[in-house]
């Protein structure tokens, strides 16, 4: 048998309520093998890396109960970064850095776990071992990302639970927003940045009620008369309207509809910072009808509601983590572990790995099909996409008032 | 025995998760009397009354689980309305229909669920059957707001399920605001309107985290450079500053903070309609120090968050909406039940009814004494109680990892 070698796992990217599911498959995988003898965390992901903040995670997670909290708690436990790790060439130093900091802690698996500019420094990193001849340290990467925009799978781990939240706020912002008798519009904002995917899991709502009714997504140019007739016709089906729409709807000159008010900032990624469109879609109907009109952004809510971590989520964010490090154990390097439905009814996925730029730097959009002619709506194949993420009963399943029992 | 009679039962005010509860305790009173013919409910409250919106509740609610189902439905099953009923001189005609409209239902059982508005109702009714002469409809009224503002009695039924909201979610997001390196502060916008119960509920979330870090209630008037030198102060301790503030903070001279973005309203009770002083803070924030800012407006989503209701919330809910009704049945008029706490621990309440003037129109504050002398926290005793009201478990308690059963 060979030496032991030592675990190093980060988290990067914004927070979601099932990454630390994916960081508890990694540890647990790494207790099961005996090619492991100490698992390590990067505190704030490759910065952490560059800057030492290197700390023993295995020893805190090693009682019998810690494993399990940390799967339900929210958010990134090691601290997160949006540290933008340039080219081996444009930027030596940092390499250097990075490999030699492995080296010192005697590092042969490294798991970086989130979205496509995480999985851009696995590339990045395994591409310049490979160079550089350096062949005892595997570079793996597991995916992580609300917005669903992660390429070479069926959906992206954390989705799920973010779409979760935000079916269930839907229809108990249904059931708010109808009590009174006089017409009112209620506009709620998610997040998702380019891609409608979050804001479409809204629709999954109406299984519960009537919202919402209508729905906007970055996928379709928005168009503020179309918008406003939309509105009003169905203001005239329906007292209370409640509208979805995407942080990223654009108008056809480009311009995102949120910074009319909010001058767009851009981030280390030069992703543009949006914030406000339902602040501005609400003056837009407050200045040509009569109406009550409110505005819910849901924020970083449907990010971090942990409480409400869809169970398949975390089921399956656990075993991304696992086969992650799993391949890295078997010598695989600069690939990212990935997951693709078999079947809707009944559920049905199968894991696998794909190399990290089959991900790292793209987007997936929600298909143009997928949303209706007028672009105002979504249709049922995606309501029948997003339904099975949602659920899921572990533990005892007492849904028809009596255990249901496995049989073979 | 007598006559049988019919029971009118209607909600009224701001929606909250525990007022279908109260709906359902007052409908099985019904079902468990003999005196009690049909059960109908009030379409939007009072102004149903006036305009014939009557219907038959006691049929779709006769089912095994129907009662059930909306015990944990936020918000007004019936619908609710913010119709201010004037008085009996002002507007006689109203009451006259009013009274025509109950004999035509064959109504002797009349219970208002709602806050201290919907209380006016209740005293404005009961008065006028009395100086009428009006001797066989029992006028009774059962508490609800989330605002926690009620005389006459330990806290407010639909505060505790709004309160667990808030807590869960500030626990949710202190994970979410810890994850980077740099400096950030969050602000956190309750609601409330005069009082701050509902922000001050959000300490209960530092027995998981530290979050929030800096509570400002209306209790005391709210000032920038005090604001500016505790952020400051707390940046220095903290890299993730998270603050919670009541929707109605304001200013020496009177003014509310979020007044300054937000031309506010005036609904028909006169009550100014705010919002948006998180936003105004943020900006008092960015322009004196270089910090990123965030800004989370809880706004209805604590208020219909059905899914996370607090058990001893509904619970008691439903016991209230019972006891309004029993005393009507027993010839009770003009009173409002309510609970009082025995003990803090173990958790104990009674119940009793108090007549309606105690309550309508009147608001209950924070106590200074529960708020710490610079203004910018609470103290434990706030925290001692409010914990009480968020959690309890009903059905098989496994909390101690194996079912604790019930021994006298």
């Amino acid at each position: 048998m060979s030496e032991k070698k030592n675990v190093l796992v980060g988290q990067s990217g914004g927070p979601s309520s099932a990454i630390n599911a994916t960081l508890a498959g990694v540890v647990e995988q790494a207790f099961a093998s005996e090619k492991v003898d100490k698992v390590y965390g990067m505190s704030h992901g490759i910065k952490g890396v560059l800057e030492g903040w290197i700390i023993d995670i295995g020893t805190p997670l090693s009682g019998p109960a810690e494993l399990g909290r940390l799967i339900h708690t929210p958010s990134s436990a090691l601290g997160s970064c949006r540290y933008k790790l340039k080219s081996a060439k444009d930027d030596p130093a940092a390499y250097k850095t990075i490999f030699e900091r492995l080296k010192q802690y005697n590092i042969g698996y490294f798991v970086y776990i989130g979205g496509n500019d995480s999985m851009d420094t696995v590339k990045k990193l395994s591409e310049y071992a490979k160079a550089n001849g350096i062949t005892d340290i595997a570079i793996m990467g597991a995916p992580k990302t609300i917005d669903n925009d992660l390429h070479g799978m069926d959906h992206s781990p954390g989705f799920a639970s973010a779409a979760k939240y935000i079916a269930t706020t839907f229809a108990e912002i249904w059931c708010d927003a109808r009590v009174y008798d006089y017409p009112t519009v209620t506009i709620v904002e998610t997040m998702g940045r380019h891609v409608g995917w979050l804001c479409a899991a809204s629709a999954v709502a109406r299984a519960q009620g009537e919202a919402p009714h209508l729905i906007y997504l970055p996928e379709v140019t928005f168009d503020d008369a179309k918008f406003l007739e939309d509105v009003k016709a169905q203001l005239a089906k329906s007292p209370a309207v409640v509208i979805a729409i995407s942080e990223g709807i654009k108008r056809a000159n480009g311009s995102y509809v949120g910074e009319d008010e909010n001058c767009a900032k851009v981030d280390a990624f030069g992703h543009k910072t949006l914030s406000g469109a339902c602040e501005v879609l609400a003056s837009l109907i407050k200045n040509s009808m009569d109406v009550k009109v409110r505005t819910v952004n849901m924020s970083i809510l449907q990010r971090c509601a942990g409480h409400l971590a869809s169970s398949v989520d975390l089921h399956e964010s656990r075993i991304l983590g696992s086969i992650a490090l799993s391949r890295a154990l078997d010598g695989v390097s600069g690939q990212v572990s990935v997951l693709n439905r078999v079947s809707d009814n009944p559920y049905r996925v199968e894991y696998s790995t794909v190399p990290s730029d089959t991900i790292a730097n793209h987007e997936k959009a929600v298909p143009r099909e997928w949303i209706n002619a007028r672009g105002n709506d979504v249709t049922e194949e995606l309501v029948n996409y997003v339904t099975p993420l949602l659920g899921g009963v572990f533990g005892s399943d007492l849904s028809a008032g009596y255990p249901k029992h496995f049989r073979f």
